[in-house]
């Protein structure tokens, strides 16, 4: 049960847009090399976030991505959906229904299944951390001459 | 990011062999039927089971399985993590040291990246969910007529 790196790039693409916000919009070309990351497959890895209206994309030459909401409304758990999707890891498939519980009446099953109950009860212990992060709390925690490397480089290559 | 459809069978199986430690070792072939599974299939589903110490296996044919320990002592994580592995859902490859990051002295990186961190927290947050819970607390979450079922329907098929 593995996430993919969409999420990674996809967390780190939108700190380095807050930090480049006055620059926007940021080309796939030089976000791809802010870390040194295939650009094809960085836009393909970023459009779920502008699908989900975590980032604007502005099409052209001259185009590219800015954060579509301040970073303080912008949760771990957006990107992490946009790119994973909302469906639970856990699919409930009732086998409890089958076999030896097809003879038992329904109303035997109107309680979920303690199995379901207790894996979405994870699922939401692990969803609430996400939510109670942002992009800004990111940006907080981060060292204070990160963006100013990220910004002296992104001067550097763009112009 | 899905879980195999192996943790609802491994743990329904851990239910059922609980119910019938009494008949056990409990043949594949009788486990199956007990939830329409398809036989072989279900095998190789409870191989990584075994191999964690969860389930004990007997060969032969009048082989089958037991729990290797009481439903007390089986977390629903040790079923998760025998299915789906221990590795972290959350892969940080450290793109931050890239790119704009490749000039920065090494130092700045002494700190765990906060997007791997705050993974790292909901993941932690998903298990300790899974640890609290027991196989123990499946059963005496369960109505009390679906062990009575599950024992008269072994009991028709397997003789």
């Amino acid at each position: 049960m593995l996430m993919g790196e969409g999420v990674e790039w996809g967390l780190h693409c939108c700190m380095v847009l807050a930090w480049l916000d006055d620059h926007a919009p940021i080309a796939t070309a030089r976000l791809a090399e802010i870390f040194e990351l295939p650009p094809e497959y960085l836009k393909k890895r970023l459009q779920p976030l502008v699908r989900e209206g975590i980032l604007d994309s502005t099409p052209g030459a001259r185009g590219g991505y800015r954060l579509a909401r301040t970073p303080e409304r912008i949760t771990l758990m957006d990107v992490v959906a946009a790119v994973e999707g909302r469906t639970e890891a856990f699919r409930c498939t009732e086998i409890r229904r089958r076999g030896a519980g097809a003879s038992r009446a329904g109303s035997d099953f109107a309680k979920p299944c303690g199995i379901a109950k207790a894996m979405g009860r994870a699922e939401l212990a692990w969803r609430r951390e996400l939510e109670a992060q942002t992009v800004a709390d990111l940006l907080a925690g981060t060292p204070a001459n990160a963006s100013k490397y990220t910004r002296s480089f992104y001067e550097r290559v763009a112009t």
